[in-house]
């Protein structure tokens, strides 16, 4: 099953609604309105069946994953003999991120990524890189979704992205082994982390590491694919900038598997439904292991077997506006 | 006024409600029971008024804060004439972290801690951390409240504490310049940003800043202070480890402004209602900075002039768990 979130106008504004998206039929399925009418159908009336369906359909998706089981159980049932009313063609569809999740942790989990990173700032990569599973934290509120533009923030001169893998948890967990780690992953989707390389150099010397080198945005989607859906064990990756390759790789080549990324999560804390775990960048799948940087305008399309094509614009860059001075009185007494 | 938020047991289970804390008078005041019981008293149904006063002040405080100055004005307007039915002992509060933020960015704004712990970690501090406030973000999954324990993960042998102050978002903006940023913080908490410092100096390593070191509690409160009642240019603050004095410190030496660190914050991207800030620890205000450590079972309170005090007890070790092994290929072709 295909899962996103798309955006509409209602008289009290905008609003998110969850769908399953049938990409070979090129329609989506609003699941609320799927279950209401199956339900006014049994029986229930319009107030009942909205007041369930409202519940079973949020529009969180974080909040849909927290009902586990029965929330995919409800999506496939909605889903059986649907209305015409709730089917809408795809292309009329405006994408959200597919979820919202509460906390985003992006990993460092190939290789071929970091030996080309540290190539090319001139430095080797740090021996701890390969003895646990680093990662940062993203910004969740700063997620934008499939064909949403991304915003240029105002201290970045270097733009670039990143082709990466996003992994969706579905139920709590904590202190996971490997073994047991995969039946906590309830999807995956497509994960652009956009990065501003400039700042982003500059704060990692800091020690704290990326921060508004990564936080102006995030791409996620266009939609979750369910785990059954997919053979994880090598996927290919490919990202393309208006319409030329720049980047093609497999999930075969991660070192740090899926299953240890989301047990690493789990050590001395729980996860929770609806968390993202991003993979870290695929060898070769960003700009700078290329020598190559993002122009304003520029449209960035990543792929991924099984899942789809997630396609962003790059907008303007904003106004320059306030910036720190540096302290000259850096060591007081 | 002093915002908290209590744990209560119901006929569905635990949950969180938003009170008024008035320390002088020892009692807490439950702010929708005192908005019901206001509405009943002008002629509501106990039905509406409960409508009323729940979607006024619900659960989360992230989502009050949202509702900008008519949820101050409410909540004060609740607090005139309370019933006795409103109130509580402060004896039997149990507290939860007064916040529940979407996201928690820390900073490290005091120059003294930096120097300390660059001079403990056997390495001068960057020049970056002087020319911006560098950051990490957190996890709001793990905070915890006054008097909760603080869980002691499973790979941790080196516990600390850091003494800080937490800045509370109240109202939205992008690229504010410092003269702007102060009338978007509502107000101020403590923040203990307990630390796993052998993991910690691992993870930096690797350049992507802390994560397990830091991921596994985070400690706020005990209640959240109103801008309006503090002068923020000199708070004393302390921390006492089993009732001794380890760390004394104030907002003075402050190196990047609190009024910084929020413009910072919102360079770039959208800073929402509800979002943290932590301070970053005051010089000396650390274990680390003192060559001490914190063991089981150990009491850590930290006080800041004006707030109040925030007590935590450390808890007992996780039975260890699974370990990342070191990836031997670590470069393949």
């Amino acid at each position: 099953m295909k899962l996103a979130r798309l955006l509409y106008d209602g008289p009290d504004g905008k609003s998110a609604r969850l769908v399953v998206v049938q990409p070979e039929a090129q329609r989506s399925i609003d699941l609320a309105t799927a279950e209401r009418l199956r339900l006014e159908r049994q029986g229930a009336t319009h107030a009942a069946a909205l007041r369930i369906a409202s519940a079973l359909f949020p529009a969180s998706m974080a909040d849909a994953l927290s009902t586990g089981e029965p929330f995919l159980a409800a999506a496939r049932l909605a889903c059986e003999q649907v209305d015409a009313q709730a089917c809408s063609p795809l292309s009329d569809a405006r994408f959200l991120p597919p979820l919202d999740p509460p906390l985003i942790r992006d990993f460092l989990a190939f290789a071929q990524h970091i030996r080309n990173a540290g190539e090319r700032m001139g430095h080797p990569p740090a021996d701890e890189v390969f003895k646990r599973p680093v990662y940062y934290k993203g910004n969740p509120s700063t997620l934008i979704g499939h064909e949403q533009e991304v915003p240029w923030p105002n201290y970045c001169d270097w733009m670039d992205y990143e082709l990466e893998l996003g992994l969706v948890i579905g139920k709590t967990g904590r202190n996971l082994s490997p073994g047991e780690a995969l039946s906590h992953l309830f999807g995956v989707t497509i994960f652009n982390d956009f990065s501003a390389r400039d700042i982003q150099r500059l704060e990692m010397s800091g020690g704290l590491g990326p921060a508004k080198g990564k936080d102006f945005a995030t791409s996620l989607g266009p939609w979750i694919v369910t785990r059954d859906e997919l053979d994880l064990a090598d996927l290919g990756m490919v990202a393309r900038v208006n319409g030329m390759e720049w980047s093609r790789g497999t999930t075969a080549s991660i070192t740090w598997k899926i299953e240890e990324l989301i047990a690493y999560a789990s050590k001395g804390e729980s996860i929770q439904p609806g968390e993202l775990l991003g993979s870290g960048t695929v060898g070769f799948g960003c700009g700078m292991e290329l020598g190559r940087r993002l122009q304003p305008g520029d449209v960035v399309e990543l792929e991924v077997d099984g899942i789809g094509v997630l396609r962003n614009r790059i907008g303007l860059p904003e106004p320059r506006g306030w910036e720190p001075q540096a302290r000259t009185t850096a060591f007081p007494v």
